[in-house]
C-alpha cells in the first residue's frame, strides 16, 4: 500500500463510440484513447459512467479492452471500470481486467438493491477479492452516490482497507460534497484519492490528492495536465479558477451527449454523436449552441492533428 | 392484444436458493418452483427483485431457466425477469427465454442512469424489441421505482402499446402507488396488470387486474389464490383483509431474506436462508421472532409434503 502510487495525475473515463450498426466502435475507441495520452492524461479510465458502460454488454466490454492493449496501449496505464451488481459478473470482469495487466480497477458498489448497509457492502467487495484471489489486483472504489444511489461510508472504507491493504489502495469520489472528500482525505493518508469532477482539483491535490479522474478529461486534458504539474506554482489558483469555469459552462448541458457532440464536431465525424438508449444525443441545435458558447466564453475548440 | 390473456392469477417471483458454495442451487430452486405451482401458483415469475435477479451471473440466470424447463415445468407459465441496464444483455437474455418458448418476459428499465425521461426509455425498449424480433415476444414491464428508481410513465406505456401492440402485453406495478396502479388499469383496458403485492390484489381485480405478482407468493400463494378464485364472491373483502394483514406482518422485517428463513424453518434445511450480498439472511433472534409473531398472529406455517 505505501510507496510509489499505482495512479496519479490526470485520468479520462474514456467516451464509448458506437459505429453504424449500433456496436462499440473499437477504431474510433483506440484512436480516441490515444488521443488522450498523446494530449494530457496520464492514464485511462474506460468504462465509467461516462463511457456508458452500464449500457455495454459485458462481452463489449471485454473486446474492447483488449482493443486498447492490442493496440499498443500499456495495460499499467488502465483502470477499467468493472462493477456490476452481481459479485459473479464483476468477479469475471475484475479478473478479466487483471489478467490483461492492468494496472488497477475501479468498482462501483452493486447499485440495484438501495440502503444495502456497510455490512452488505462489505461482505460484497470481499466475495468479489476472494473470488479473484490474485495479488495483482488494485482495486479504486467508485463512489458516485448522485447516480448509483448506493455509496461507501468512512466505516465501510476504513474496514476495506484494513481487511484488504495491499488491494484496496484508492477511491475515485463523484459525489461532488466537498465535506465528504475533505473526510476522506483527512482520514485514510497514502489512499490514492481522485475527486470525480475538476472543480475540487486543487482543493484535493492540497489535500494530498492522487489526482483527477473527470468526464470533461475527454475533451480538456491538456489544462488538467497544466493543473497536476504546476499545482504547487504561483499559477496554480488562477489555473483552477479557469478549469472551474469551463466545467460550470459543460454542466449546463447533459454531460455525456455533449462530450461526444463536441469530438464528433471537431473530428467532423457525426458518428462519434451516437449514444446508447436510454442517453439521447445532443439535438443539433443545441450542439451548436454549446459549441458557441464554449467558444466565445472559454476559447474551447478541439485539436486532431495528432490522432492521424 | 386482446383475446384470452398471457398470464393472470398468482404469480410467485421465485426465490434463488445458493447452495453450500455460494452458487444457486438448482435442486432447491426447482423443487421450490414446483411446490409454489402444486400449492396455488398459477406461474412463475423467476428472476426479480424477490429473486436477488441481478445478484446472478448472465450466465447463472439462464442456467437456472433452462433447469426450471428440463425439469418439466411448462415454459408457457414462465414470464422470467430479463432486464439489465444494456439493450445488449437484456436482449440475450429475452431471446434465451422466447427460444425455451417462456410465455412472457418481465423487465426492468434500464436502471443506471437516473431520469433518462420518456424517448430515452422508448428508444431502449424499442431497440430490445428490434434486436429480439420474434414475434413470440410478449413483453411485461416491470414498474418499481422504489428499487430501480427509473419508471414508466402513462405516456411511456401509451407509446410502447400503440407502437408494439402484440408484444407490450401486461406491466407489473410494484409502485405502491394506488393512485398509480388506478390510472394504469383505466387508462389502458385489456391491459395485463399485475400490482407488485397483495395490498392492492382485490381493488385491482375489481378494475379489471390479472392477477397479482407478489413476493409474498412464494410463501403464502395458497391464500392468494383463493382471493383469486373466488373474487366476486361474498367473502372477498374478508379475504383481503386476511391477506393484506399477513403481509403487513410479513413487511416488518426486510422481505428476501424473512421469506428465505421461512423455508429453510419449515423445510429444515438451514442453508435455503442463505442470500447473495449486498443481502444479508435474517440472524437467528430475527428469524425466531419473525416465525413466532407469524404463527401467534396469522396460524402461519408451511407445509412441504409435496415436495418430497
Amino acid at each position: 500500500m505505501p510507496g510509489k502510487p499505482n495512479f496519479s495525475g490526470v485520468i479520462a473515463p474514456v467516451l464509448t463510440p458506437f459505429g453504424e450498426d449500433g456496436g462499440p466502435d473499437p477504431d474510433r475507441f483506440v484512436d480516441h484513447a490515444e488521443w488522450l495520452l498523446a494530449t494530457g492524461c496520464t492514464a485511462l479510465a474506460p468504462f465509467g459512467t461516462t463511457s456508458e458502460a452500464n449500457s455495454l454488454a459485458l462481452d463489449e466490454r471485454m473486446e474492447l479492452l483488449e482493443d486498447l492493449i492490442d493496440a499498443g496501449i500499456e495495460p499499467a496505464l488502465l483502470m477499467p471500470g468493472t462493477g456490476t451488481c452481481s459479485v459473479a459478473d464483476t468477479a469475471m470482469l475484475t479478473q478479466h481486467a487483471v489478467d490483461l495487466g492492468c494496472g488497477g480497477v475501479l468498482m462501483l458498489p452493486p447499485f440495484y438493491y438501495k440502503n444495502p448497509g456497510d455490512e452488505g457492502l462489505f461482505r460484497y467487495f470481499a466475495e468479489v477479492i476472494e473470488e479473484v484471489g490474485d495479488d495483482r489486483l488494485k482495486l479504486y472504489l467508485y463512489h458516485i452516490p448522485p447516480v448509483a444511489q448506493v455509496g461507501f461510508t468512512l466505516d465501510l472504507i476504513a474496514r476495506l482497507r484494513k481487511e484488504f491493504p495491499a488491494t484496496v489502495v484508492g477511491m475515485k469520489d463523484s459525489s461532488g460534497d466537498w465535506n465528504n472528500m475533505k473526510a476522506v482525505l483527512e482520514a485514510f493518508p497514502g489512499f490514492e484519492f481522485f475527486p470525480g469532477a475538476e472543480l475540487y482539483f486543487l482543493p484535493c491535490l492540497r489535500k494530498g490528492g492522487a489526482g483527477v479522474i473527470s468526464a470533461s478529461a475527454n475533451v480538456g486534458a491538456a489544462g488538467l495536465r497544466r493543473l497536476f504539474d504546476g499545482w504547487q506554482g504561483a499559477g496554480a489558483d488562477r489555473l483552477q479558477e479557469e478549469i472551474g469555469a469551463l466545467r460550470t459552462t459543460l454542466q449546463g448541458f447533459p454531460m455525456i451527449p455533449l462530450l461526444k457532440a463536441l469530438i464528433a464536431h471537431y473530428r467532423d465525424d457525426p458518428v462519434w454523436a451516437v449514444t446508447r438508449p436510454p442517453l439521447l444525443p445532443l439535438a443539433k441545435a443545441e450542439a451548436d449552441r454549446a459549441i458557441k458558447t464554449l467558444a466565445d466564453q472559454h476559447g474551447f475548440r478541439l485539436e486532431f492533428a495528432e490522432a492521424a
